[in-house]
């Protein structure tokens, strides 16, 4: 059986994932939908334009395209710059008809897709995601967002692309620090919601590390598929959808508490992980031997287990503080064996104490 | 038969337009959908708040309700003022089962309202409109935004608001060149779309002016019921929604050229409205005498049919550049007899540059 090319999200309003397809072959595609000489612009980075954008382009002659780029920096996914890219956007005649592109990670993806969401009320939008982690995680699902001195992904919105373009190639030349970010995402699907993905990456690990074209492909397209399934059942994160938040409440706090240095987002994702684990094999809902395989899953790809340099009352503080929690109780999620988890608000200060000084060295 | 004090807005998220009711009783209205404690922001301006915010809060004390105020100017609807608003939202409290209040006239609800859809991903938001403008026009159909450098409006979305609550007290308070605002948009809304209003505005002009209850009350409920069945029929303005927009290519362009100074929106709608009028009646879809009752209608209300101190090629310039334009072309709403409208997207610039010299003086 051929692999399929396309998942489809079903949400609010649908719209489908293209796998395994060809950035130059994008401009074609969208032929149906839009209409010649209408206003594109793609949104992306300087390194990542220097390396896609031409191949993009390439295909859209019959539009008006433009580029805008921003520094590689997590400070400018911000309202200051989207001020700055809504005067690119209108120099560029981009209109109402207009369709704006995320060519690159996940904070392109959420700048350009809060841009896309906002200008003249909303305008289409379109993932082209280069990264590991926005491929498997943050181009699917529509959160879109941008940061606030007082929060990551203070202000944003729910707004699906019209459909995101994924072509792999463009991970061949990304560094393995931000593979591993990617992996980490991978590793929490798997744990949270397929225990098959979880046999498969166990299995594979060594061809996934040397990035061998057909388990590769296999990985990420599970991995998809895992989140596309949750994200379908619940678009705006009324109930499901916060199963995904699996070990990013730790991780968030341990991302904030060090200033966002030192720590990528996967490394906080595998530590948070593991904390949810420690919890979880307490409460009962995890056997030792299942965390145990967590562990070295998260192991082999080379993300952490523990951390040193943080404190844990104040990384407490920190998860008091989350946007996620309800009714001012604490929510987290919590695997359950390996394939499935659960949200809980009943961990106590006591528990979460103790998770934390599992993993802090 | 009892005038109905309810007016729902039929959408994907329908509402109610609750009308004639105090805002003290608010808060007792909210407890069947906010729990106790709930975190409540009421968002305003330093007058406005002063008067009302005590009746208001007086209400909510079962609710942990907070008041955010920002300086009563234009250039405070901006992502500056958004960022300052959402680091109180967070000094509140405010989490994602909080509601955003906005308290006071346009500008309060569109930016209100654009952080009720943006902070945390969208919370619920309220209306409390506090003037003639607010209550029968920009507090209906769930239009928020903020305006940049390039463009009044230009980052928004449609966000509706959970109810809108409408206390006509509020104005009683209210400068008659504020209450002209209100009634540019309901002279509007009678051309557009419903005769017998027009004909009602013909006959109690004075009662009117007067502000006497009875015909203030029905005036007001007549206007709102245009403007809801309008949303109601096209929440996203794709078709029919766009005919509220009568007067307001030429008003905008107005403001625009004139720099937001020495007129008022609802002159640059006046004014706006009787240009269209002269381009309907040109092209036959308006009689002679219907302009007169048009232009008319707007003196009694010591509303403007001409201008001084604008250029009509740099007025012309601007319209070129109007949001609204579709596929390149200038969409112009013109009134067909009075009660109808119609969108044009054929207007020659010959037309609109004649339209424009028949206002300009």
């Amino acid at each position: 059986m051929a692999t399929p090319k396309k998942i489809e999200v079903i949400a609010a309003h649908p719209y489908p994932i293209w796998l395994d397809v060809g950035l130059e072959d994008l401009g074609q595609h969208l032929e149906s939908v839009l209409r010649p000489g209408t206003s594109v612009l793609v949104v992306s980075q300087p390194q990542i334009a220097e390396l896609y954008y031409q191949r993009l382009a390439d295909g859209f002659k019959a539009y008006s395209i433009h580029l805008a780029v921003f520094p590689n920096r997590e400070e400018e996914k911000s309202l200051a710059r989207l001020q700055e890219l809504t005067a690119e956007a209108v120099a560029a005649g981009l209109d109402r008809d207009g369709l704006i592109v995320a060519l690159g990670g996940g904070v392109v993806g959420d700048l350009a897709g809060f841009l896309a969401a906002t200008y003249m009320r909303g305008v289409r939008f379109l993932q082209v995601p280069t990264t590991l982690l926005a491929q498997v995680d943050s181009s699917i699902g529509g959160k879109v967002a941008v940061n606030h001195p007082a929060g990551k992904n203070l202000l944003g919105a729910f707004y699906p692309p019209i459909a995101v373009w994924t072509d792999f190639t463009t991970l061949d030349t990304l560094p393995w620090e931000e593979i591993q970010n990617g992996l980490a995402e991978t590793v929490k699907h798997a744990v949270l919601g397929d225990v098959g993905l979880f046999e498969f990456l166990e299995e594979h690990a060594e061809g996934i590390k040397g990035r061998e074209g057909g388990i590769w492909r296999e990985m990420i397209r599970r991995s998809i598929a895992v989140k596309v399934r949750i994200v379908s059942e619940d678009e705006k994160e009324k109930g499901q959808r916060a199963l995904l938040n699996l070990g990013h409440s730790f991780g968030h706090a341990l991302e904030s508490v060090l200033g966002y240095t030192g720590i990528t987002h996967g490394q906080g994702v595998s530590i948070g992980t593991v904390a949810a684990c420690h919890i979880a094999q307490r409460k009962g809902y995890l056997k030792n031997q299942e965390m145990q395989r967590i562990q070295n899953m998260l192991q082999v790809f080379g993300l952490p287990a523990h951390i040193s340099g943080a404190d844990s009352e104040e990384l407490l503080l920190k998860m008091q503080a989350d946007k996620k929690n309800k009714e001012g109780k604490k929510v987290i999620i919590l695997p359950v064996n390996i394939g499935r988890a659960a949200e809980s608000r009943d961990c106590s200060d006591d528990e979460l104490r103790e998770a934390w000084q599992e993993v802090l060295v």
